[in-house]
């Protein structure tokens, strides 16, 4: 049967700061990396050997599939990365320390933003110091300038549909190495999570996340350390 | 213009020790991933900016090829990992060193085993230690017991012009990282080398070399650390 494993990164240099990261290209930091390495260890103990793999087109996703798969021995696996399974665009909060956008905004309305599902933070300004536009990566896509959760899930399923699906359809055992809101994306379709209680659902950095999937793709997800 | 980039894997734990490798999967040594991040920085400082790049499904090459992206900037290229850029088998002479080889076979054999175009080694024996029959990275492959280097090319070839010509002739900037024979079956191609002459061809480490191409796909090849 199709196995699905997800994994949000190792821990990022921002994550460390506490600063809003979205699409902003930041690495892991080297407990990242570790995170990273020990997830693929524990998954070939454990016996879950994909067949192929998917990421974003962010250094800390690439990195952490990259180390786990070389843990795994398994680097040679197909992996193909896309924008679509980026972090959350957090907008205008990116690079603000969670301090900083409180003194700024108020705790109240850095709360709205955080955790509300459909409202997005303020758009990033033109000319920002993380504005994107130039960046090759992007090149032909229409870069958002902020994001709702909501939206997130708008661009992470239809990519679910197409591109993955088919592979747990052909039995494969697929990886994905994401973000925090893209994996939120798809721990909400896939176990049917209301809009209200997604958005507080934490999903640890470095932490494998299997659902055995029926051919119907239902199934129930388990965090695989605690195998 | 379309440009093409080569590189052959840093060095590995068998190019140090001097052994046959062929097929068997060895990682790099410290100097190979430090060679690889070297040429990163080197494309990096000399812009060469790949689109898409392509390697083996060899760990040695696939950690070379991450390394020098990450050093670039550009995890987030595509890549493709296909068993037809892996280098040559080289049969029964798998895993022994030069000096063993040399003593069970006679350097005159030896050298033409390495030198000769057309002549290849004993084959793998059945049960042996370095048979790769079991892994799943080769799954649906017939995997050759031995190869001459006009074996190699013999399926090379075909992979660069289904896989990576159209992407040359759509202007891109193309990276391969890959083997000291699967990079000669390229190298005699595009430079027109001849069957005697290729097998002396020696291909170094972690040098880019670059080939700037015409809409006919003709070039010349140069190292990028001599420009």
């Amino acid at each position: 049967m199709p196995k699905l494993i997800l994994i949000r990164h190792g821990q990022s240099q921002w994550n460390l700061e506490n600063r809003f990261t979205g699409w902003w290209d930041v690495d892991v930091t080297e407990k990242g990396a570790a995170e990273a390495w020990a997830a693929g260890e524990l998954m070939k103990e454990k016996g879950i050997a994909p067949d192929v793999a998917f990421t974003s087109v962010q250094t800390r996703a690439i990195k952490t599939l990259n180390l786990a798969l070389e843990a795994m021995g398994r680097l040679w696996v197909p992996v193909t990365k896309n924008w679509q399974l980026n972090e959350r665009h957090y907008g205008g909060l990116t690079g603000l320390d969670k301090a900083e956008t409180a003194a700024k905004h108020g705790e109240d309305q850095v709360h709205i933003w955080r955790r509300s599902f459909d409202i997005p933070p303020p758009p990033l300004e033109a000319g920002s110091a993380y504005d994107l536009s130039g960046d090759p990566r992007y090149a032909g896509i229409a870069i958002p300038n902020t994001e709702s959760l909501k939206d997130t899930i708008a661009r992470v399923l239809p990519y679910w549909e197409s591109a993955i699906v088919p592979e747990l359809k052909a039995d494969k055992t697929v990886l994905i190495s994401a973000h925090g809101n893209s994996l939120r994306a798809l721990v909400k379709h896939l176990s049917g999570i209301s809009d209200a209680d997604i958005t507080g659902l934490e999903i640890p950095t470095g932490q494998p996340i299997v659902y055995e999937l029926d051919a119907g793709l239902q199934g129930e997800r388990y965090y695989l350390s605690d195998r």
